[in-house]
């Protein structure tokens, strides 16, 4: 994709894996270098998908499965149209936490929906719009939890079924990778922030040209 | 469908064609023969449904068609898998206002989305659920809005329009009907409410054994 046409990038992963501060670090970087960055997130980065979000939130547990996964589409139909498009039109780089990926990894790792079913939806939804680049930030379930949850407490059988729904969730993200080698980039996110920044950042500059 | 599995009867056709007054005839008669009766609707047929409903109707004109079209998908998701089935589970009858046949004819008369594409999306929130029958209550668009609006005003250009998209609704709710018939009982909705109540009740009698 050319720089004049903007820059479309994802990060991915579990909770807990840095997104947030990979997102900022990168942001900073392009700011620096003279680029528009918006960044943005999925679900509940547009008006509607706030909405959207507090449907999904606020009736945890009661919302039918297929319903939920509907929802989290449409969220994703209006942000692609309304906020995502525009802004690449315009010639930005866009940085979003999350996209089709986590919707296909967790409701795979989930059992309920059949995960080419979640992602053929998805695509439906986006008009078919895949990002540029898809960062994965790879990390161990249980080392993410102690980064979300310094108290070492031991497991429950509760948590002890968390920590499996997790490990699927990180198999799914490297299954799609694997998948799509040329839109992902999968980092380890064990290492210090600044080193996966390093690895993104190169990423990035060979795709601005 | 056996009775004791209750009876799915969905209700179809443009505003003002007396699908409520049909309804409430129908109920009335199944009640006096003892036949537990749920009546219920979509969009809005359920809690979340009514949020759901919100969003489409606040945001009129700002929610991209895609995502108007996945809400009202989820809308259907829900209903059916919290509402529908287990009344049908109970072995009642459900009397509801519109279901998958108001997407694919109101979606193809918009022209913007693809109404197999809007089918397929409401079977996969369904889980492929059918009505056991579709009454499509057939008006001439002209004569509906007679009924909605007495104010006989002269149409301006938006009227006239909408003239027309209503009409390539009813043409849409008849070529559904066409497609398959043992599913529809299209009736002819200038006739006197009692006639249609009539035609209506001997098809249900006959599938109710």
């Amino acid at each position: 994709m050319s720089a004049d046409r903007g820059l479309w990038i994802t990060l991915e992963g579990g909770d807990g894996t840095g997104k947030t501060t990979q997102a900022v670090l990168l942001a900073e970087w392009l700011r620096d270098g003279g680029r528009e960055v918006l960044r943005t997130r999925e679900p509940g980065g547009s008006e509607v998908g706030v909405l959207i979000r507090d449907i999904v939130l606020h009736h945890r547990g009661d919302v039918a499965p297929r319903a939920e996964a509907l929802l989290y589409a449409a969220d994703r139909a209006h942000h692609v149209a309304t906020v995502v498009r525009p802004a690449l039109e315009r010639g930005d780089v866009v940085i979003q936490d999350r996209y089709l990926d986590s919707s296909v990894a967790y409701q795979g790792a989930g059992r309920i929906l059949d995960p080419v079913e979640v992602r053929e939806l998805s695509l439906w939804a986006a008009e078919g719009a895949l990002p540029d680049l898809t960062v994965l930030l790879d990390l161990d379930p249980a080392e993410a939890r102690c980064r979300l949850d310094s108290a070492d407490k031991p497991f429950d059988r509760l948590e002890a079924e968390r920590e499996e729904f997790h490990a699927r969730v990180r198999d799914a993200f490297l299954g799609l990778a694997a998948a799509e080698p040329e839109r992902f980039l999968v980092v380890d996110a064990a290492q210090d922030p600044e080193s996966i920044a390093s690895a993104v950042r190169e990423r990035v500059a060979a795709l601005l040209g």
